[in-house]
């Protein structure tokens, strides 16, 4: 009864995901650029392909969990994944891309008479594995009936956010820009309190039970105060969501001046070498401004 | 037992704090400049004061809940209620003042001999009312722990950030830096989903149960999706309290980018004439820069 499933895309989150299907009962073959994604998936009883094309033949249901839309263009168009599914399959695309891309890839699917849906998903591994996803689809309201079922197994928070493919991407970036800002915040007040020689520790705890409340303070408040060598999700992820996220603003020609602040902070943290820390570490770059000259 | 305490500033928030106080058995004398305050205090079992000097006479403790620093100096020293004081009286001020000013208030209150605390306070008047704010208390730890009781009265989460008077005002203004970023950033992001073409409503729905989620998002999203002319806070609030922060950060020669753009977006609101109105009304900022030309 359960169409097959072409998975293009196998890594943390798209291996998880991938995975998760398979335990639903749905015949999932995969496929990676990295060889050991792909046997990884063969091993919890999916099945592996040597390349997009052959891992999409014959498909009902196409999802892409690439790096960017660069890579999804390049799986459906130039390795020809697209051509090899069925043609009446659905085209799902899971990776966080910029909304206008998202649009120009549908066109693309939809001239070729298959199906699109845009389902940018959020919850990270754990999320992935269990099946728990926040998942923001858009397409047109049959073809996301259409593939609910397959979409429901992957995310127990399922949206449809309305009938024009982008709008799933739009809704991702707007997350983004919340959880970016919400951690520069974090950051800013944070160090600000250092900087009056209040206990951060205290300090964290008085805004943790006050309306001045995030989910990001909870989340990153505690490794700022106190650094912590794990990183749930680097600074370089940051300099480059919120970058789309101001590259998304560009192209709708929107003004989103707290993104735009909040970025400069990533990027500095960034650049005094803590891309690849935990995103927490942006109060580094409050800590630099603070820092009197020797 | 309890010692006599004299409250000064008899608004919504001091007059819910002060009648927190008699309810707790306290002998309190209360004025205001507002003469229906000292009649409301004084039907609700405290005693009314015609000047800050007479309710301050022989006062073990003085509590300040005035608009500003401004006012709570005029009432202390040009008013003479410090002088009226008992001579070992501890003077607590809990109005949201800057750091530095607090810290000026404090060196001239204990050059008279008096004790000093400083005790910003957050929770609005139903925690006021209920005895359950959250206290920011700075002040040598005797001090402190001399009016503790008087504090954990008015108080149910209470807090001592250090020694040195201002420290309270400081913690008051990170938190009121935080809720006033993530008001911005809640406006930022669902006007970014309008623009996209995104039903708000469904966009709030997906924001509040992600990483994306802030405690000021759920209190005011809803308000920014469909207008509500309830004020539980108006944007001049705001144009204020950013604007303390700022100052804080001149003071403390502390860099705050996030903070400065969100008081310009503050400031816009007002400048169209939405100061009066709730402060999930910045959005109406964001709104203008989409307008098209007609």
């Amino acid at each position: 009864m359960h169409r097959s499933i072409a998975f293009i895309g196998l890594g943390a989150m798209g291996g998880a995901m991938a995975e998760t299907l398979v335990k639903k009962q749905y015949k999932v073959t995969g496929y990676d650029l990295h060889p050991e994604a792909v046997a990884r998936l063969a091993s919890h009883g999916g099945t592996g392909a040597a390349s997009a094309e052959e891992a999409a033949r014959g498909a009902d249901i196409l999802v892409l969990m690439v790096v960017n839309a660069e890579q999804a263009e390049d799986a459906l168009f130039e390795k020809l994944a697209l051509e090899a599914s069925k043609p009446n399959a659905t085209v799902i695309v899971c990776s966080t891309c910029a909304p206008d891309r998202v649009e120009a890839i549908a066109r693309r699917v939809e001239k070729a008479g298959r199906g699109f849906v845009d389902a940018p998903v959020s919850g990270g591994v754990t999320g992935a594995a269990h099946g728990t996803l926040t998942i923001m689809a858009a397409g047109k309201k049959a073809v996301f009936e259409g593939v609910k079922p397959v979409l429901a197994a992957m995310g127990s928070n399922l949206f449809h956010l309305g009938e024009q493919p982008g709008q799933g991407a739009a809704m991702k970036v707007v997350n983004q820009l919340l959880c970016g800002v919400h951690i520069a915040a974090a950051a800013e007040g944070l160090a600000f309190a250092e900087r009056a020689g209040i206990d951060p520790k205290i300090a964290l705890e008085v805004l943790s039970g006050s309306a001045a409340q995030s989910w990001m303070l909870k989340a990153r408040g505690p490794r700022m105060v106190d650094y912590d060598s794990i990183v749930t999700s680097a600074v370089d992820i940051f300099v480059k969501d919120l970058g789309l996220v101001l590259d998304s603003g560009r192209a709708a020609k929107m003004a989103l001046p707290l993104s735009a602040a909040a970025h400069q902070l990533f990027l500095a943290a960034s650049g005094m070498g803590h891309g690849h820390e935990d995103d927490s570490q942006v109060i580094e770059t409050y800590r630099a401004l603070m820092k009197k000259r020797d």
